[in-house]
This record gives structure tokens, C-alpha cells and sequence, in this order.
């Protein structure tokens, strides 16, 4: 590959839906800065100012990028605030938005190169808003990241000690013998159930004599164990799934699994797991 | 035009909906292979699962997109199980997707060069999960297609014949004399009803008496005709017009059809045409 | 910046929707011409045929988009009518799309350096549908448009008066000693509803002793004035804040402003503000 031809990747991440021209307008930004930059939107349907859920996607997706990725991420229900807004490198990418956990995950998997608070006003659009730091701070920041091929990073502002970020707890799984307590992390457009058990946790699964999947809540039981979706049962019984975000998953063929379980956002789960 | 300057084209088509970043993890896929593509979204809210609907919807897009572009295709109901998954160079352009009736249309329509079953690891990500072929195998094999303007097509794998790849019956219109029996193709955003008579079977519509549909489902009928949505009345009647996709469609001015006539994907739709 | 890198935008906005292909039809269509371009969706949600609603957006989106970007608008209930379609030249950027007042900010906002229309065949699609000019005119020539850097502007028809271009009466705000009376101009995806008070016109807010927002339709009454969404309270009640756009606008902290105070678009709306 011609690096000179190599289009920087700027991602977008927000809560901003589709229906306003907010995304519309970071991107005109951007491309006023960086203007052979690929734009790509990861999600901009994030449920309103969930910070928790917009750090899972981020999670799940930034590894796919290529290197020098630039995400800029923005649910941020303290825009205004004195809350910081920094930008991230860690790994192979750079992160820019509000540090209140966003990047949770990223920081937690990856080894932080250095972060540094968005103060600069010559990376920032001139007039800066109450309301909208994705237009005024995030986009002109993520811009001139990837125009520079992070090479303006540290003049951004001053460096922030990674330790004082902003993190969310991330929902874990414990295991003791054959059982394991999760919760839901995540509820996907089908309507699948994805746990926080991670599938290394779990690497005899698949030769078990059993499975056994129970939502406290609502007493709700699980107890169907299946490779893909296609080998499910088309009789609407969930059943047990490898995620391909790399957790177990829960999932109804061609339904709805949070419907039929009755299932929320962080709800415990429990799960036995019988050897053969 | 400099072809040196042109960026391959990549169009993807899912039913993956905007809410998770499913969509953009396949974008971040493509561009670490492909860096100079231009992404295109033809829709990603195909319903759940209906490879139907997404057969028709990319029957009314492909010719529209410049030669060489690649279309990257997945409502995969069957992903994970034996399903087949494989890329198409048919007509001017190159199709990746499962084997379920997906390109129905196309191989209906288009002469075909040739199929390739996506065997080859060289061109599949490192670990293929059971549940998103679309980023580990599609998204990969969509990249390299554009990134080498069709010339690895050859090495994705072993060549199919054509005739056994899985094609959907495609929805028709018979016409004996004055009388078309067909059906509801695909219902649009505006709630517009497409039929499946194309407008070459009526040429004579335009100077017809009179113009009758009938949807026996409901006994519902339409008799008023249009040249265009302006021309129909603002009282709420619906009416029979020339679609844009080339199909006879039926709307409602500033209203929805399929809520005012019940009228679902699938239903029998009945036209008398009378000469003048 | 070398400006034979720089990829010419093209900026979409219409009510189509994103179930159907049709964004990624005009997106294809336009990527045939200008294969350079870099295609940014302002929105494609506009409330069907709203063609005020589409008007706003595009006013608080197209300053922050780089010096020649292309806009191409279509929302456009009389599609096949004897309705115009034009382009337009003003300020730093060019605008395509119907004469149906959809540019009614841009032509009050910025100098007008030339109209014309959209009438030679050179640059639209061969065949030239009745339903569909998004396709068939519009986006033709916005990729024309882009791709020549402006360079056929006079080519795509003859010249038109701007002061014969139709034009929307643009909602205003009367203001009257203490006393402004003004209407919502636009409800935003979280609910805000922004009013017509341009922020230049209260300049005293931030000081102000106390302010007053009243509904007269429902009686309703709104007292808080916050700086930010943040620093509202989180007791449901709404707030006056100074939107991102411009304008004055009213929110409820974490919940929609619009659903707490029965608001809808154009409704009338009095502030009082009183001085220390």
C-alpha cells in the first residue's frame, strides 16, 4: 500500500440519532480539516446519554480498525460542565471525547502512550458552545489527529496522567467451579442478550453435558446451548450462543430474546455448566 | 476521468440495523484492506432476516452504481451453519454474500462471469466466529475485490457453477388481455405499495379509459391514476402510478397506501386496464 | 493543504428515509461522476414532505461545511410537477434541489452569486423518471457540480432571478421592550424544542433577574435558565438554554422538553425577561 494514498479513518460515535443534522455537521468540520479523511460512523443511536452502553460498542468495534484509526466518540451528558475533554492514545489508535468513562474498556486493554486535555483554542472552532463540543471541540481535535497523523497530539493541550481518567466499573463475571454470575452487558437491534462472560472463560462450553442459564429477576431459564443462530430451534426457546463480540450470548431464532426473557440493561445472570 | 484517482467503490447492504456498530466494524474491516474505497450504504434496515425484501431493494439499486463497484450483501439468517458464501462478477459489478437467493435478481438479470465459493483463508480474517460472517468473511473478501479492481476474484476459492446457486422465485405479473394478476413487491418508506407488473407490460396505461386494481385480500380497490405523486388529489385517495424502480406502484398523496388500503408484502393485487 | 488532494463534498439532505436504497441510488449515481467526492449525510429523517423543518437544518448545518461543498436537498412533494429545480451559488457553496423554499435561509443569509435551471440533459440521468429526481436530476448535477469545482454551473441551464425563487416565510421574533414574541422553529431528536429568538437578540439573558418562557396554547410556563444541559436539575423540569444553533431554546435535563410541555412545531411562544 501507497501510504501517501492512505485516507486517515475518522470514527464517529455519538447518541445524536439520525434525525437532527448534528452528525452531518462534525463531519462538514472534519472535512474542512482533514479533508481526505474516511468517515465512518460506528453508531450514532446510542440510547440517549448511556455512557455505559456507548463504551461497550466502542469496545467491541475499535480493534477492527485499522491503525491510526481516529474515534471520536461523543455521549456526553455533562456537555458545558466542567467535566474534561481529552483525547487518548492508546494501542494502535486515538480516541477524542468527554472523560466520563467513554473509554473504559480501551483503557482497561491497551497500553496508554498518553492523553491530553482538549485546551488548545487553535484546535478548537473559533466560537465555542455551551451544548455542542462535538461540533466545537471533539470534530476540530479528531480532525487535525488524523490530518497530522497524530503528530499535533501533544499540542493539544496539556498531558493528563491516564490514572486520574474517568472510568466506568465494567460489569465482570466470577466464576467459582460450574457457576459462573454475570450480567447483561449489552442488548444488540436483534434483541440478543450478550452476558459478561467472556468465551475464554468458559473453553469447555461447547463439550458440556449441560448448560444452564437463570435470570434472578424473573426466574427465567435458559438451558438450550447452540453454535449459530441458524441451529436454534425455530419454536422461539432462547438459547445459549457465542457472541461474536467475544462474549456468550443469548438469542431467540428469528425473535427477540430480550422480549421473550423480559430482560434489562445490567440484569444479573447466572449460568451452571454441567460436565459430561 | 484520471483512473488512477478513482476510489473503488464498496456498497453494503445489511439488515444489522444503525443501533449496534456492526455496520462500522465492516467499515473498519474494509478499510484497513481497501484505504481509498468509497463506502456507500444502500440500506441497512432491510427487515429482519426477509433476504426477499433485500433481494428486490438491491435489484433497484445496482445498475445505478458505477462499474466495477462491489456489493457487500448479508440478511443471513443461515450465517454459521452450511449455507454457502460466496462472491459473484456479474454484469459490470462484483457481488459478495451468502448463498440464500440474495442475488436473485441479478442472476436473473445480469450475464454472469463467474462464482466463487469464499474458501480461501488468505482472504477471510484470522478467526471466522459463527455469527458475523459479515465482518470476518464478507467485509474481507468485499475489500480485497475492490482494493485489486476484481483481480483476486479468481483466488477467494474454488468456482461455482452458476446454475446451483440458490435462487428465490421471483414475483411476476401474468397479463391475458385486459387482466394482470401480480402482487405487492416491496413496501417503501412513504408506505407506497410496489407491484411486480413492470411498466413495459402497460404501455398502453397512460392512455387508457380507465384503470382498475383490486387487492382481493380486502376487496380494496383503486381506480384513480397519476403521472406523479403532485397530481394525485390531497383528499386521501390512493392511486396507481409509475414507480421509479420501473414497477406499476400504488400512494397515497402525502399519506401512506399500505396503511389505507391493509395492504401487506406478498398480497395478491389484480389490474383490469380498459381501452379507450 | 494541496488542493489536488482534496476531495470535492457532496452533502445529502432529504425525508427518503433509510429503509429503501434510495440515499445509496443517489450516492452511486453521484460516485459515477464524481468518484473523488466525499458524501456526507446531513439527514435523510426530515418529516416526510416537511419542507420548513428541512429549510432549518440545513440552515444550522451548511456554514460549518468547507468553502465549495455541493448541498443536495430533496425534500420534495411536488416531484413531476411543474415545480422548478434549480441550482444555486451562494456564499462559498453551491445548493441543488426543487424551488420549493427549501433554500429560504441560505437566499436570506448569503450574497447570491447566480441560479439556474436544471434544465439541460447533459446532466441529468438518460431517462428521467416522474418520482424520482433525487436520482434522475438532482444528484447528477450536484456530482457535476462537484467534480468541475463549480466549472459547469452556467452549463446545467439557463440562468434564473433569484428574486423569482420561491421562498418560505422564515419564522421571526418580535421583540418588544421586555416582550419577545416568537414560535418553535424545530424539535430536536432529545425533544429540545428551539424557538425563533436568535441569541443575538437577548443579549442581557445571561444577567437577566428572571425569565419566562409561556405557551399560550397550553398555558405552560418555563422559569429556569441554565447555561448548559448539565447544570439544569434533575427534578423533570424544564429549562431556557442557548442552543448550539443559535437560537434560544428550551430542554428538560435528561428527557424531552417536547413531550413535558405538549410543544409542537410553530407553536406560539412569549418570553418576558426582567431586568436585575
Amino acid at each position: 500500500m501507497n501510504t501517501a494514498l492512505r485516507s486517515p479513518v475518522v470514527a464517529l460515535l455519538t447518541d445524536f440519532g439520525s434525525r437532527d443534522g448534528d452528525v452531518g455537521v462534525m463531519k462538514g468540520v472534519i472535512a474542512g480539516i482533514a479533508p481526505r479523511a474516511l468517515l465512518i460512523d460506528i453508531t450514532h443511536e446510542v440510547a440517549a446519554q448511556r455512557v455505559a452502553s456507548a463504551a461497550w460498542i466502542l469496545a467491541t468495534a475499535y480493534r477492527h480498525f485499522p491503525a491510526g484509526t481516529v474515534f471520536v466518540c461523543v455521549v456526553d451528558p455533562g456537555v458545558g460542565s466542567n467535566r474534561g475533554a481529552f483525547a487518548l492514545h492508546a494501542g494502535n489508535w486515538f480516541f477524542v471525547g468527554p472523560d466520563n468513562g467513554l473509554f473504559s474498556y480501551v483503557l482497561n486493554e491497551q497500553p496508554v502512550h498518553g492523553a491530553v486535555a482538549l485546551e488548545n483554542p487553535a484546535y478548537r472552532l473559533p466560537h465555542v458552545s455551551t451544548t455542542f463540543h462535538g461540533r466545537d471541540i471533539f470534530a476540530p481535535a479528531g480532525a487535525h489527529l488524523a490530518e497530522s497523523a497524530g503528530g499535533v497530539f501533544a499540542q493539544l493541550g496539556p498531558a493528563l496522567e491516564p490514572a486520574t481518567l474517568v472510568t466506568l466499573p465494567v460489569p465482570g463475571a466470577q466464576r467459582s467451579g460450574a457457576r459462573i454470575a454475570a450480567s447483561i452487558l449489552h442488548i444488540d437491534a436483534f434483541g440478543n442478550l450478550i452476558t459478561s462472560i467472556p468465551l475464554a472463560m468458559v473453553p469447555e462450553l461447547e463439550h458440556a453435558a449441560r448448560v444452564e442459564a437463570t435470570l434472578p429477576a424473573t426466574g427465567a431459564r435458559v438451558e438450550q446451548h447452540r453454535r449459530f443462530f441458524a441451529d436454534g430451534e425455530a419454536d422461539g426457546q432462547p438459547f445459549i450462543y457465542p457472541d461474536s463480540s467475544g462474549y456468550l450470548g443469548i438469542a431467540v431464532r428469528n425473535g427477540s430474546a430480550a422480549s421473550t426473557l423480559c430482560a434489562n440493561y445490567g440484569a444479573p445472570i447466572t449460568f451452571d455448566i454441567f460436565a459430561p
